[in-house]
């Protein structure tokens, strides 16, 4: 059996990964330190919308954990950013029917406090709520295109209905409407609405938005049917003046090319409802698992690995806007994102130039669930730093139930599985190791 | 763009099935009819332990939907099933400290109605059981070696612990123990205790055997760390004298070689804690789906295709063997079986034989989250069928969650996501028409 072990040792090349990859994972999943510290950061700290209070705690929440962990340069990356308030007031119902399940959107104006009625009309796109003419004065334009069930991916779903979110209030107020509501972006049956950021491109009135739960939206659809509905519409939310607040990174320091970095990270903010466990809490906690478990295993890479906590993914974007700009004076080899969910991992996105490359590393990633490599690799995040030479990845994990949670008051610890959050953070590790070792050339 | 696809269709030899298959998929995201059943089958009937009222329901119930699909030749396969009954009394208790949450072991038998106290010792495995000889004599013997951890498959670690549950009886009373504790088979952190089969193999006296949630175990185990512990123990549980039951079967009849029969089936027994949601209402439900979609898409199959309802997986296996002996004279070509939960497909296990003759087919399985064949396939209820020549394969789902709720009262509806099961019902049906379309020689 002992010669049998040594000549395989001689006969597999890639022996050398078999060791730190079991310790990795014998470590990770006895400890499970993701989900303890994710744990920690929701329960503790809760929402971390932009701007807000629990922002500003998550930084230095952030900062403790990098201090504990060992790292060293840690340090903030400083950004403005927008400061929504959804307030305590926002209601709706159908006036002489009953309550719908509502919510405003990010980045919504609110109404006026005694609120809105008006007749609502149903559309199911952008272009028809257009094209609504003089029909769309004073009304009230409820989206209600939903997810196509029929596809695989919810992601591609999602793609296919978000426009409604975002851009809804601008197409609806070209036809005179006062307000919008839009079917929450999800395929679950239950009734929680679901936020997310929406925009105004200028150029018209702004009008508020909000989104039904999904019971909401079959009851006020199927009231349409019927006839004529009015509806009434309270939002409280506003945004104030921009505030400072900050990305955070720290590195593990690269033995032989320290200048070359690896990033590895999520983003820090959340929205205002549930907790940002899945989104993106599980992202920042699994960052922080990988360098957790190189410290505590001795394992000291030849590259620089980064750990970044980006603030404002949700509504701006402006902390991935500042660190690429500090990193452009920097050498940023690869940059690794965890921004679709604690979920098991299934994939890796990567840059297309570097497919061929890394597609040999993919044994070495199954014991974590990583099955393929697929051309991408570019979430949010991490995006701007490919015009600067970094090769992109992103943890991409079972998709089925981030919708289900997704900006909802459902996206809390609870539906985190503890195992399935520390397999993300293994499979980063290992890649991230590969990547580091081997390089990518 | 007419012209490409016409050429497409011309070189692509595996073309035939993307048709089938994407209006498969369509039909299941669209109407998750899985689910549908599932919710009815939970709600409406809930746990179906054999010789329960439950389980004769369910038999009722399996029927009824096989006949609104509009299968054929519907019939039940008799089969004698014991009758164990978990009684209204079941509770632990520390003497002088709290209470610890317990469930009898299936097939356990009670305490007298007055309890059990007994000092308690604690062990990791039978053999230290074994082994404790005199000092065993009246004691409760605590089984405490939990799963493995640091195995990435969760089965794995159920396969390294359940020997505690199954015979830990037998063997503490060998050294002449009163009574048995044995620790969740789970790697969850709540203290729903776990129940599951255990066994007398006879030449011992019987003595009770119940399950502790992991919290209690823990506690217990740190209460004897400080001296001595005395535990009260009643369980109410008893066993009855078999009472007849049945499998149930129907068939869509092969167009081609009706008598190659393709059996696809799960258990519809359950155990009586929660209501048999993942085990096994999910193979139940996906296997009933599989008829469902073909049937409603108008697919004929070559081969005969046979939905098997089995009783009695979870405490006997009775269902099995009388199915198998009929089978004996008909020709089974393969026989798939669903019983590892209803949570994303990841694999086929296949028997050995027919790896390499399957493997081709993977391009096909992948939209429905198949990514590996790998040598197996033989479930509890499949596997007589492989000596009378059945190919054998086993639906392998994502099992990071499966031990959270395995056996205990979590296992209800609400821990199935709706899409993730049809999912699973999507890859069976997919490989059930490739088996019977393509043959598997």
């Amino acid at each position: 059996m002992v010669f049998t072990a040594i000549l395989a040792s001689l006969v597999l090349p890639r022996q050398p990964f078999a060791e730190p990859f079991d310790r990795m994972r014998a470590l990770g999943l006895s400890e499970l330190g993701a989900h303890r510290m994710l744990v920690d950061l929701t329960k503790r700290i809760g929402p971390r919308l932009s701007g807000s209070e629990g922002a500003a705690k998550s930084i230095v929440w952030v900062e403790k954990q990098m201090r504990e962990i060992g790292l060293t340069n840690i340090h903030r990356i400083p950004c403005m950013v927008p400061k929504w308030v959804r307030g305590d007031r926002e209601s709706a119902a159908i006036v002489g029917g009953g309550k719908l399940a509502v919510c405003a959107l990010g980045m919504s104006i609110g109404t006026p406090s005694r609120g809105i009625e008006a007749e609502v009309i149903e559309v199911h796109s952008l272009k028809e709520a257009q094209e609504l003419g003089r029909r769309g004065r004073g009304k009230i334009v409820f989206y209600n295109r939903g997810f196509d069930p029929k596809l695989a991916s919810t992601f591609e779903a999602y793609g296919g209905a978000v426009d409604q979110r975002f851009g809804g209030a601008d197409a609806a107020s070209k036809s005179g409407a006062v307000a919008v509501l839009v079917r929450s972006m999800t395929l679950s049956k239950d009734d929680e609405p679901h936020t997310g950021s929406m925009g105004y491109a200028g150029g018209v009135k702004k009008i508020p938005a909000a989104a039904l739960g999904i019971q909401s939206a079959d009851r006020l659809s199927k009231a349409l049917k019927k006839g004529k509905v009015r509806v009434t519409l309270v939002l409280s939310c506003k945004t104030y003046p921009d505030v400072p607040s900050a990305s955070v990174a720290g590195d593990i320091q690269g033995s032989e090319l320290p200048e070359e970095i690896i990033d590895i990270g999520g983003h820090l903010d959340s929205w205002d409802l549930g907790t940002g466990a899945h989104d993106d809490g599980a992202g920042i906690t699994q960052s922080l698992e990988v360098a957790r478990i190189y410290k505590k295993l001795g394992l000291r890479p030849k590259r620089t690995i980064r750990i970044v906590a980006w603030m404002n993914e949700e509504n701006g974007g402006r902390g991935a806007k500042t660190f690429a700009e500090k990193a452009a004076k920097e050498k940023h080899y690869a940059a690794m994102e965890s921004d679709a969910g604690g979920f098991m991992p299934r994939a890796f996105g990567v840059s297309k130039t570097k497919l061929e490359r890394v597609m040999p590393w993919l044994e070495h990633l199954r014991p974590f669930g990583i099955e393929q490599f697929i051309e991408g690799g570019a979430d949010a995040d991490n995006a701007p730093l490919e015009p600067l030479g970094a090769t992109l990845f992103s943890l991409t994990p079972e998709n089925q139930r981030y919708f289900d949670v997704h900006h909802s008051r459902n996206d809390t610890i609870g539906a985190v599985n503890p195992r399935e959050l520390e397999f993300g953070a293994l499979a980063m590790a290992s890649l991230a190791w590969l990547v580091s070792e081997e390089g990518l050339d």
